[in-house]
């Protein structure tokens, strides 16, 4: 059993073919690297879990029963990747929102990728996000311009895809944040009009509080030093190649990255808050 | 038992928490008016249906399958609105679609709404439309904008409200498409950048070749003659009050409407192609 579906009390449920998630996208979601067992950056996964849901205006669950249902599903895992899935349930008259919400947690695990050390692939994909500021940033279940753009390519020594939005704003790759140094300055996308703002770029911001947010387009991204992409469950990935562009080994994501292994170690060691 | 989940087979099978159609909204559908127990437009909805599942390349079902399977879900019904939903499936990595594409189709009835005989009465919906010519048009499942309009509302006097794109061209209602008569011509929003392009729509075009397909402010509605919305489940509603402008009573949507009636009544008698 890798999965379950609770209600808000935490009782065991089912998905019903009239979920809003299904119907509608009408949810958020989030996807946690598990590392000796323990969900990495949890706190910071809820919080955004949370922003999403009052955005949307969905009934909020209680932490610790989301957390204890989670806790239930890891017993016995080591290295793994805990998606959970908050839908606004069934109910409502067409697109109206059902009087008395009922939502649905959707918990799974998935294996974790393998581990990727040497710096990786990209290209541009022609799949334009859209802009919609009211949604900007925010994980939810609306992913279908991430679909079509990350299948414009099969070829496995492609990690990922960057995508611009349709103003030609550099945004993000499919399924990670880029970050850019030019000029000698670390630059990331803003996250205002589209793309989701990811955990492990809240966390490069964090480490380092210089990088600028901007809009950046795709000839100062070709004419970047270094590039790298993270993501919550792959980490800070060096970019060695994007399109024909080639970008050279840089110090700086190399530091990144050890930073990054040695909270992570903290995160298995440590008992979380959330518990 | 008022829905069923089927494969491409036509076997019986059950909704999976992996669903894409729920983790990304990676799918079409189809809400299908059924008047006298036969659907209504089935060849039209039929037909939008299979073209979503192009764009997004998902497997297409075979026509008679979904039929047979929708048939036997309409025993005993008379008047109700039969939903199809087209998804595909569980697996792929992530974004990446699976090399075996085993999709989902979901079946289910829902009861008709009431006829509405009288003018209804609209409002401006705050929460825009995001630009994205790549997916306009289609009936696919990432329906958030719609969700959040619908709900910027509760009184029940209003019956829809009308969106702007990010760009302040009026789309649609938020479950309708809208028509307006300006200088004695009848014009509606094109369907190029945003929005569904309905099947009451394109029925309301093929009646009415004249119709110009245009990009539409929001000063020009209110300056409009007359408006009307329509979808494949409600008909042809004539609108009364938008906003703060009222409308007067426009014979062409009357005349629009004893038709529609006519075509749904012959409908009901006839033996539908797809059996």
């Amino acid at each position: 059993m890798n999965s379950i579906v609770i209600n808000l009390a935490g009782d065991e449920t089912e998905l019903a073919s009239s979920d809003r998630g299904l119907a509608y996208g009408d949810g958020v979601f989030e996807t946690i690297l598990v590392h000796n067992g323990k969900p990495v950056w949890w706190d910071e996964h809820w919080q955004r879990f949370m922003r999403g849901a009052e955005v949307l205006g969905i009934r909020a669950p209680d932490e610790t029963i989301v957390w204890n249902a989670c806790k239930q599903l890891l017993l016995n895992s080591d290295r793994c990747v805990l998606k959970i899935i908050l839908t606004r349930g069934s109910g409502g008259r067409g697109y109206a929102i059902p009087d008395n919400q009922d939502p649905r947690i959707i918990i799974s695990l998935h294996p974790a990728p393998a581990s990727i050390l040497e710096a990786v692939n990209l290209r541009w994909c022609e799949t334009r996000l859209a802009c919609q500021p009211q949604l900007a940033g925010m994980k939810h279940l609306n992913r279908l311009e991430q679909v079509l753009a990350r299948n414009e390519w099969q070829d496995e020594n492609v990690f990922d895809g960057l995508m611009c939005d349709t103003e030609a704003n550099v945004v993000c790759a499919t399924s990670a944040n880029v970050f850019v140094k030019i000029g000698g300055r670390w630059l990331t996308p803003k996250m205002d009009r589209a793309g989701i703002a990811g955990i492990a770029r809240a966390w490069v911001l964090k480490q380092w509080s210089q990088v600028q947010e901007a809009h950046l387009s795709r000839l100062q991204i070709d004419q970047a030093e270094a590039v790298f992409v993270c993501n919550a469950v792959r980490g800070i990935l060096a970019v060695k190649r994007l399109g024909d562009r080639e970008y050279p080994v840089n110090g700086d994501i190399a530091d990144l990255q050890n930073r990054l292994a040695k909270e992570q170690a903290a995160f298995a060691m440590g008992e979380h808050s959330g518990s």
